[in-house]
């Protein structure tokens, strides 16, 4: 039985160019890029190849690029460095349907003299600028908030946030990691100051991420060392980051086409699913979300359950993120949307590069033939 | 003409069969292992198995490795979570021969109010262990002193130094990125609070790196996020973590042999050496160095010109640390070790897993060839 792989916000296949354009530096070209020979060189080379694909991407100069090991690393780099470049101000605001890598570096922070306010967001998961407004006092340093929602898919405004945190000295931060190659992101156009990435969600490998940050004199190194300018330690990833800047590549030679046609894939699921089966809700804000995702509920129907079931299907959902999922407890963002968990678990059905109408229908088949028995049961 | 690479303590060639371990999660295996589903599980599984062989190869338990994206961030973390665990002290001891990750951290402390002691070295870059004594205050937190040095590759007492960090409530970390795989470490026998490893150093890629954690009451962490126990996040790197674990794997089953062939073939090289050349000096503790090092001066003859002329051979040694070959200034190291750059500058020579006899008969005979042709520059 083929898989069906439909959870590709918690990470996606390596594609084979992607493969193919990592394995000689897996293999024999396995010099130290701050080497000064021309083995060292050559890889160096190809590390500020992939640096330039994605300065690209995102309109910037790629000295703003700086490589991580992942999303994670990105995001407490970048809270890290704007509370270290404004020594006197202790609150940071943020929003409640933000990544785990976040909430508990801002959890952390808060049990060491930060002030933290995680604004609210509405049943379909929006955010109101005014409540974003209202949490800014004199003493706020930073605001975090999210492009892409990785469990309901929402978009943010971030444009209109930077200029909000602007206008009154806040820098601005944006975890990218469930926006990037689904949404044009022009980090020029958003000013933001820091903004990341991961590559394993557009089908880079798992550990390797991206950082950008508009200005060095907002920027602290998380991980010391002399690489990327002093701004991360550690000997480069060659492999991976040149994955990531083929994968990156792919991206701008595709100019979004892909991210059309999955959403085209996600809208004909959703119609499909509607149209087969009763009492069916999707969280979110249905004209604002990123286009490969929807959080589906079956009213009646657990969705760890669903889960199972599809699974003994070969086809693979999640609920809630993966980040999180060893906790077993009710997702933080759907609870952020009230939602209504006891009549309307939802599961996440995320689309990526390699699914197919085919995979969809066989998908929206075992829907139909098994939401009502577990409504049943 | 054929590759001759001895500068193994830069990076190592990804071995065949570490390759062939990952690369199924580069490919179909992609699964997130933080995913409850069975895809994710079976990734799961094999990073536990990784964990396990590291946790074998050190004598601790599965639960006291955490996997890192390299030795650098090793080294923040274990300094990072040392002075958090103690916020109300404010001095740390180090060696003056330590790694940039380490050094700069510690510049990095040193102008936020912490009170840093690189005690020196001697000529043979040995440490007196009074000098480590004369400088506990009882403000001191941390002892922080390598294995095994990257470039004279001298060993140090860290058992002793552990004592003493002990005997006094100072917690100890001992970075030894370049020990693993060379000399046997026995993290209980060394009764270390903090050890660090690196990948890339032992025939897996770079950008994977172990912190070993002796209790979790003295870690903080450096990367938020629920991967790792709460201890690291970040999606993890699941092929690199399961190349390492075949590396080690590889480490176990031969039993040190390898360190034993590069000793070897080391000790042989510089017979070799000082057989047909004149006026050769050899930095470090040569009684107590990695098997693999050599720091290799010829009277007269500037290191860099030396590795440009090897080089022409398709011969690579380097001078000092690639970690620093960007800066171009003098090794810290050498410098520490009160080193006479003017009239010996050394090259570093580190062998690794696949060189042969051949190889280093080759080497021996450019140097033979080349070395009286510098000297009359």
């Amino acid at each position: 039985m083929k898989k069906i792989y439909l959870d590709n916000n918690a990470t996606t296949k390596v594609d084979k160019e992607v493969y193919e354009a990592m394995s000689p530096y897996l293999n024999e070209e396995y010099g130290n890029p701050s080497s000064t020979y021309e083995i060292g060189k050559r890889v160096k080379d190809e590390v500020s190849k992939a640096r330039e694909n994605i300065a690209k991407l995102f309109n910037t100069e790629s000295d703003r690029i700086i490589f991580t090991s992942c999303g994670s690393e990105s995001n407490v780099t970048a809270i890290m460095s704007a509370i270290k470049a404004n020594p006197d101000k202790k609150h940071i605001i943020t929003s409640s349907v933000e990544h785990a890598s976040i909430i508990e570096t801002l959890g952390y922070l808060a049990r060491n003299g930060y002030k933290i306010t995680f604004f609210e967001v509405d049943e379909k998961g929006r955010i109101n600028l005014d409540d974003l407004k209202n949490a800014i006092t004199p003493d706020t340093c930073l605001i975090s908030v999210m492009m892409a929602n990785n469990e309901i898919g929402n978009i943010y405004p971030i444009k209109e946030i930077a200029k909000i945190a602007h206008d009154n000295s806040i820098l601005m931060h944006c975890d990218a990691v469930q926006a990037a190659g689904k949404i044009k992101i022009d980090v020029k156009d958003l000013d933001v100051d820091y903004l990341s990435i991961s590559g394993h969600k557009i089908n880079a490998p798992k550990g390797i991420g991206v950082l950008y940050v508009k200005d060095d004199k907002n920027f602290i190194p998380l991980i010391f060392g002399h690489q990327e300018k002093n701004r991360r330690g550690g000997t480069e990833n060659a492999p991976y980051i040149i994955g990531l800047g083929k994968a990156v590549e792919m991206i701008i030679n595709d100019n979004y086409k892909l991210a059309e046609e999955e959403k085209e894939l996600r809208d004909y699921m959703e119609e499909q699913i509607k149209k087969n089966i009763d009492d069916v809700f999707i969280y979110g804000d249905l004209e604002n979300r990123t286009p490969n995702t929807s959080s589906i509920a079956f009213k009646g129907v657990k969705a760890d359950e669903l889960m199972l079931v599809l699974e003994s299907f070969n086809i693979y959902v999640s609920t809630g993120s993966a980040c999180n999922s060893e906790l077993a407890v009710p997702s933080h963002v759907l609870t952020a949307c009230h939602a209504n968990l006891d009549d309307y678990s939802p599961i996440r059905v995320s689309i990526g590069r390699y699914n197919t109408k085919e995979e969809i229908d066989e998908f929206v088949k075992v829907l139909i033939n098994n939401v009502g028995m577990l409504r049943r049961k």
